[in-house]
């Protein structure tokens, strides 16, 4: 299946220059979004994880079906001051600006295999984050699964020491 | 299954006097998280929708794998400023403040049936706003589904004019 046919340009969104992928046509269809969960499912059952880590909050979206459908425990990564207990957090760099991510300090078990699930892989600064986080947890990070990923940017290369899947490129 | 041993009480957030219903240690456990699905799939079945449309961030989460295990198309409604494409939008009181939500202007075909999903029913006024920005989109609300209702807060009687399901109660 074609899925890059389901995915819109929006050009100088969310600032001038940039064109973001909006995937709500995407997940609107339901044979694209499914399909598009079938081939992250398929490298994600290589792992045997324990949980799910996924980043809010487009990455809850393809975290919380994936985690269902496996039996898999589903743990979301979250903005600063949404995560109700106690946190810890880590600051990283974005494509366009500066951002902080939480996780539970109870969210993973140490020894415990973790996925990192998000819908777009685009500068890595955002899953080094999230590595970091479950690595202070006592986490082995089995895998990063992203729907797509902005080439251009090298994002992969940040994230290099972990198997990173992505299905749908975009090269500039 | 005793679904509220894995819902914890976080008292004073987000704001003093507040006691939050943390959700986390369901969503980590794969039996509780799959089974507070499988009773909310069980009521979505009656209704044939066409579309769900699920509240950011939480309502993602349970929208998201009703969604794809239903082969239902999934729509996000968002805070504001987060969808890239032409947008609708509703204000809304909180049972802490006031907010807005929106929703794609090309998100629903006039005629689908809609199914809104959240996580939890508090005062009824984010899934008013959404009932609102659906029948401004020419939708028909068949029901609202909603894993946890806080029934000291009444937000069921805001919109008694549609089904709505729910499936862990707290009386104060």
């Amino acid at each position: 299946m074609d899925l890059e046919k389901f995915i819109r340009d929006i050009p100088d969104f969310p600032k001038p220059g940039i064109i973001f992928k909006d995937i709500t046509p995407l997940l609107a269809e339901p044979e694209a979004f499914i399909y598009s969960l079938k081939i992250m499912e398929n490298d994600l059952k290589k792992y045997n994880v324990h949980k799910i880590l996924a980043i809010e909050s487009r990455g809850f979206i393809f975290g919380a079906a994936l985690a269902a459908w496996n039996k898999i425990g589903f743990v979301p990564v979250r903005k600063p001051g949404k995560l109700p207990f106690t946190t810890i957090r880590e600051s990283y760099e974005l494509e366009y600006g500066k951002n902080i991510l939480e996780m539970h300090h109870d969210a993973i078990k140490p020894g415990e295999k973790v996925a990192i699930v998000d819908d777009l892989l685009a500068t890595g600064g955002t899953a080094l984050a999230v590595i970091k986080m479950a690595k202070k947890l006592g986490a082995e990070v089995s895998c990063l699964l992203f729907l797509i990923e902005l080439d251009f940017l090298k994002g992969r290369e940040k994230i290099s020491s972990y198997p990173v899947h992505t299905y749908i490129h975009f090269k500039e």
